[in-house]
């Protein structure tokens, strides 16, 4: 049986195929992007053909740039054709939760200006309702976090946990902490994103909700695609 | 006749009658309350009481400790009693335009916290509609802020401004830049202000609706009190 990470690499090819020369393309972050970004840099050698990336963290721009792929800064670029990104939590209407690799403002920016998004994961990721196996992390500003979790747990009945790393907070690349939040079945995205933004100090939720236009799923039987 | 500084200072003994021994109180930022902090100071030793201070930039934090406050961090407190701060502009209703310093972000979780929210104000800033003589701030990640101010600009038809000093972006205290938006007398701040929130890379408004409980307004004719 293939494991998680033969299961995503299965996804690449149907990825690959959507990249296109000259194109302007978000590059995601995380364990599967990280693996994908080295065959995005063998296509355009074979092809020849040239594209511009804009990375949604530090790390993939790094590779990127070791790979030989032209990155330019999200600010450069008017649009982006096509984002490529994993996700922690996929549901049946391809709405997302990410933010497991703390990346999730970036990785927002960049995947909701996309004008095509598609999302690559392995099976596991899928899911009945956000929350099923995965926390909802949102980022906060350090100057109040500690208000902020506390209120969280007070007005939504549900528990916040503060990411860690090595016994000390982990820090986005902008900056900030993050709050990883214990959901449940009954709670709706929809309301709780808007709950959440509201927030003094809360800077963007993990919740990705109506930007997916397709899912690449590695399934020990093959590659599904969901479009929407 | 009595220039600014002198209105803004004949409006600090209503201020000050309202902080007593024992309270947390939220210490705001700007030319105002650079010169009302002294006199609490004052008040303090005079008094012989001690209170708490909660400071809004790293600048009051600063000079308050400086003079002997106790300053702590937000995150140590569960409440705050009262909190006073400046402002840039106040409509009828009490609503306010905050951020000419720039500390919009910490000043908004401060006094919107505090039980009780006093601003401080010459009659200068009392306006007709929000946006009159001041322009909007709003706070923006570095990140992406480019595409920011040219969203808003083609959506809401207003112009922006990025703001600078000596040539070089201004910098907040939590590391990110001050979009300057140019409204007009027409723009609806509870739209302007949910549009806004709603953006990925905004992190907040200069509007501050509906946290206001008392302006305290320094004119030449005496102080005069609005209640909400």
């Amino acid at each position: 049986m293939m494991d998680k990470k033969q299961l995503k690499i299965s996804t690449f090819n149907d990825a690959l195929d959507q990249i296109k020369d000259g194109m302007i393309v978000g590059i995601g972050s995380g364990s599967t992007i990280e693996l994908l970004v080295p065959k995005i840099a063998s296509k355009l050698d074979q092809e020849n053909i040239h594209i511009t990336g804009v990375c949604t963290s530090n790390k993939t721009a790094f590779i990127a740039k070791e790979l030989g792929i032209r990155v330019v800064d999200v600010n450069d670029v008017d649009q982006i054709d096509v984002a490529i990104d994993g996700a922690d939590e996929v549901d049946e209407n391809l709405n997302l939760i990410k933010g497991g690799g703390g990346a999730l403002f970036r990785e927002k920016v960049i995947d909701a200006m996309a004008d095509r998004f598609i999302v690559l994961v392995d099976e596991s990721k899928c899911v009945d309702y956000l929350g099923q196996t995965f926390k909802l992390p949102v980022e906060v500003d350090k100057f109040n976090w500690l208000l902020v979790s506390k209120k969280i747990e007070a007005d939504q009945n549900v528990n916040t946990i503060r990411r860690m790393v090595d016994d000390v907070p982990f820090i986005t690349d902008n900056g900030n902490y993050i709050l990883d939040i214990v959901l449940h079945k009954n709670i709706d995205p929809y309301a709780m994103h808007e709950y959440l933004i509201h927030l003094v100090g809360v800077l963007e939720t993990g919740y990705f909700l109506d930007v997916t236009d397709q899912v690449i799923i590695g399934t020990p039987a093959g590659v599904k695609v969901v479009q929407k």
